[in-house]
């Protein structure tokens, strides 16, 4: 079983209408919804490729019992999600049907309060104990301290279960110092954090920031990994055009699965490429074909690297 | 007691965000939700002057159970909503903090079945017997009928019930045929209907097309009536500025609650426009205050209209 954190959970709404312009009314035509926010992601494709998962963060209000109801309808996914009194967020996609551009309008989530958080941080405790790894996804909703997520990471290393961090800013900051077993920062967070344009060099800074091993998305580049074991990049066969929502879950999920499935690096990062390009491919954002992702496997290029920092 | 009724209720979201540009991503800065849909509307204003109003019509999902929970907190009004099985819509104002200018993106509506039109019918014959007055209010959803309205005001009049029809195009027309007491098109509403832009030749055509009475809503011009005990014309004290959301549904309440409570013509018309223009000088969109409203009541013109149509 593997745990997935959403402290940000949300109603993933999504709008098509026909030109968006500014200061007009617009009848929209189609309306569909789905759970959000990273971790609830990252659930859905772990849980798609065969893995038991259990999700937890906050819930509340009318648009947290949807997620709740959609959660319910998905095989292998197990709620235990912690009540909050304000409602979980919404986040609307407006979806221009003549250009096919999105218009995103994001909810702030509600407001925890300690009580709350203290009642969260004991379900994540008890879980903890029955879990093989745990992620900790994305950005924390107003009340939570920043320090939320270096507080998780030593929770899991001291219940002896490997934890994956994939957030940014400051919580990333303080995240990493707790020594996580795994990030996965894009190109803009990993310069945020390290202040470094290079990933090579970047990469490594991380390591001695305290994170055991790094994987940096960048992009149509693939992934750059740096871990004790070696360094690798990961290149997907051929650039992909599509909808890039969802693709850096995609790659949490592959990197979350192959650890537990105890795969080599390289394996690990196929795997997590092949998710990603067969995310941006899929015509819902989000979702991945699984032939796409099967024919894509054996495709991606993974390279040691060799060149210093 | 009044009953309203809204086929296509709504949960009015409205959402502030610092500049909206279309194809980029934007932080909501504060999310206010209401029951919404004109029927809704009416009643709140209704309530507030001091009327029992019974509201009907249909709710759905979860957007459905919010604009429940949030009517079951409204003082004299009591939920006599309908379900079906598709979601109530929501509607999205997202108001440019720089500008103040408002986007509005409107879903669709739950597709109502046949069976759910009869069960809808039912409620609404029982209903009727215990009503001093009912508005039928707004669009109709996907799956009703385009002579839904014609078909409740033969009914509410065959229960001898005064009825007040405020929608428009073919259901508006067809409804007028029924024989309403009373409609309130704006003007581009009565031009569709009639054909004619000269506004008191229209309101003449309305009646003899089957409507006992027409109050026309002229925007700043005020309102011109035509019933069989006369004609009018009532403007405001000055040109208002501000949100104009919800002032055509403040006339509706205006005119509806001056019927039961038997007041004149003119008397009616005052109350009317005092109240649409407290609406639109109201900071919240829809709202009203009760003592710009009393000043403005007091200060109303009301004129016979003597000219020849």
């Amino acid at each position: 079983m593997i745990l997935t954190v959403t402290l940000n959970t949300a109603l993933d709404i999504t709008y098509r209408v026909r030109g968006l312009r500014p200061h007009a009314s617009h009848r929209v035509s189609e309306v569909t919804e789905r759970p959000g926010g990273k971790g609830l992601n990252v659930a859905r494709v772990l849980a798609a490729l065969g893995h038991e998962v259990t999700v937890t963060g906050f819930t509340g209000g009318a648009t947290g019992r949807s997620v709740q109801e959609q959660l319910t309808g998905t095989p292998r996914v197990v709620d235990a999600l912690v009540p909050v009194g304000g409602p979980t967020r919404r986040t609307i996609a407006v979806v221009d049907e003549r250009t096919g551009d999105t218009t995103q309008l994001n909810e702030p989530g509600p407001t925890v309060t300690p009580a709350e958080w203290a009642a969260f941080q004991e379900v994540y405790e008890d879980l903890l104990p029955s879990m093989s790894a745990v992620a900790l996804c994305g950005s924390l909703p107003p009340g939570v301290p920043v320090g939320a997520y270096a507080g998780l990471v030593r929770t899991a290393k001291a219940a002896g279960v490997p934890v994956l961090l994939d957030t940014s800013g400051e919580p990333l900051r303080r995240g990493v110092a707790a020594r996580p077993d795994l990030i996965k920062p894009n190109a803009d967070e990993l310069a945020e954090l390290t202040g470094s344009h290079e990933p090579l060099r970047a990469t490594q800074d991380v390591r001695r920031r305290g994170a055991r091993a790094v994987v940096a998305s960048l992009g149509k580049a693939g992934l750059l990994a740096a871990a004790p074991e070696g360094r690798w990049r990961a290149v997907p066969p051929a650039a992909v055009h599509g909808n890039p929502t969802g693709a850096g879950d995609s790659v949490v999920a592959g990197l979350l699965s192959g650890l537990v499935e105890q795969l080599p690096w390289p394996d690990r990062l196929a795997r997590a490429v092949a998710l990603s390009s067969a995310t941006v491919l899929a015509q819902t954002a989000g979702e991945f074909d699984h032939t796409t992702y099967e024919d894509l496997l054996g495709r991606v290029t993974v390279s040691m690297e060799t060149s210093a920092a």
